[in-house]
């Protein structure tokens, strides 16, 4: 990526998750792009929450993340991708590629809010201690019907365009929102993705593709990359996952 | 409109609600474009349930609604009316506008899809009626918190803008789009509307707006407006809704 003559980017999100910034993140890692990960630095929580408050502008993001780029502010992650995307070269170069590129995202997006209200079904404020038989009932459906339904129609993708990557002949910021949801996905429900591995080969190697690229490799390694936690939007909670899957005998007595 | 060249646009929804379909159906109407409601004509379903299949296409719909125009197919509501604005003349002409017009789309989005979760907080794919609990529970966070959060957030932006117009100076799909989600929420919660009417006073304007347009109120007059019913997205369940606003004795007694 060639050197911006403007500032870096600044990407604004709560400091303590992967959650929904973690999309943008992977953009800015892959492409090598100068970014600011403000809330992570001194002061920057207080520059976040005065965004917020639309301190000086017309159009105030409902919610983290919000990237700004010189005096433009973006809000929504598919948003800000979809902007970043031709910036960073992570996206592709015609029309129907950009459209199909924003439609995997947003598809991906609603996954991703369905993800997390297995554990929050009532309510995002409450603790999820308070909310336990209902996330235990959602996640019941969610492996049983939805899971299924959203992770099939990326392989499904896959399968048709040959396999490498989901929109184009490239590598685009959705494969790297692919790769982002399989990793959440298994650190929050092991079993049931194991469960699911074996009709899902096309997405699972394009995860370890975009794992392996280079400059991912570095940022899964480095400190900036924060662990998964159950504070965010993927959380492991043993009681909510789907019960281990049955393996033969033999590799149950390896295990 | 000058008229296309090439043929009607086709919407593909469900036939028998407005749901995320409406948002499209709008700017549609609106802008007096000509388009086809397919899955509302006879054999559309099987047509639409084709596209779903992903029959001859590389990458299918995950879910409606979803727009041909010639031989782009294209999904995801914000994603639709994104392609459309500009055709449309329903968006700003800069690039700054239109990012701001997806992010008010992708936020109303949000509060669309947190408002259906009140009556299904379980599952979409269960009865209301064997999640009634659950759902009780979700509307009170959601009437206390998370709706005032979202259209006072609206609201501001008015507020800020000078009070016509949700992104820049002409009426764009946001405010459409707005309009709509007042007309959900004041048919599933007129109680908790009401009780929030007046710290809405642009917003309710914007509707009245939007109301009184020409071709809006042909359209709104006319059998292609669905009703709302129990089926969509807004639903109106006496029991989930907000306790009755207290008034004053004597409007109590006009009303």
């Amino acid at each position: 990526v060639a050197a911006r003559k403007s500032p870096p980017y600044e990407l604004y999100y709560w400091p303590g998750i992967q959650g929904r910034g973690e999309f943008v993140r992977l953009a800015l890692e892959d492409a090598g792009a100068p970014y600011v990960d403000v809330a992570r630095t001194a002061g920057g929580m207080r520059k976040m929450m005065a965004f917020m408050r639309g301190e000086g502008r017309s159009l105030p993001p409902f919610a983290p993340p919000f990237l700004k780029d010189a005096s433009l502010v973006i809000a929504q992650t598919a948003n800000i991708l979809a902007y970043l995307g031709p910036r960073l070269n992570m996206a592709p170069k015609d029309e129907e590629g950009r459209i199909a590129a924003v439609q995997v995202q947003l598809t991906i997006a609603d996954l991703v809010a369905e993800a997390h209200d297995t554990h929050h079904p009532i309510a995002a404020g409450f603790y999820y201690e308070d909310q336990k038989p209902a996330a235990k009932e959602r996640s019941v459906v969610f492996f049983k019907e939805r899971l299924p339904k959203f992770l099939t129609w990326l392989e499904g993708i896959l399968e048709r365009s040959g396999g490498d990557h989901l929109v184009g002949r490239r590598m685009t910021y959705a494969d790297l929102s692919a790769f982002q949801v399989v990793c959440g996905l298994r650190y929050a429900f092991p079993n049931a993705m194991d469960r699911m591995a074996g009709r899902l080969p096309r997405l699972l190697a394009l995860h370890d593709r975009v794992a392996a690229r280079k400059n991912i490799a570095a940022y899964l390694a480095s400190e900036r990359r924060l662990p998964f936690n159950e504070h965010g939007i993927f959380r492991h909670y043993l009681e909510l996952d789907a019960p281990a899957p049955k393996r033969p005998a033999r590799s149950r007595a390896k295990a």
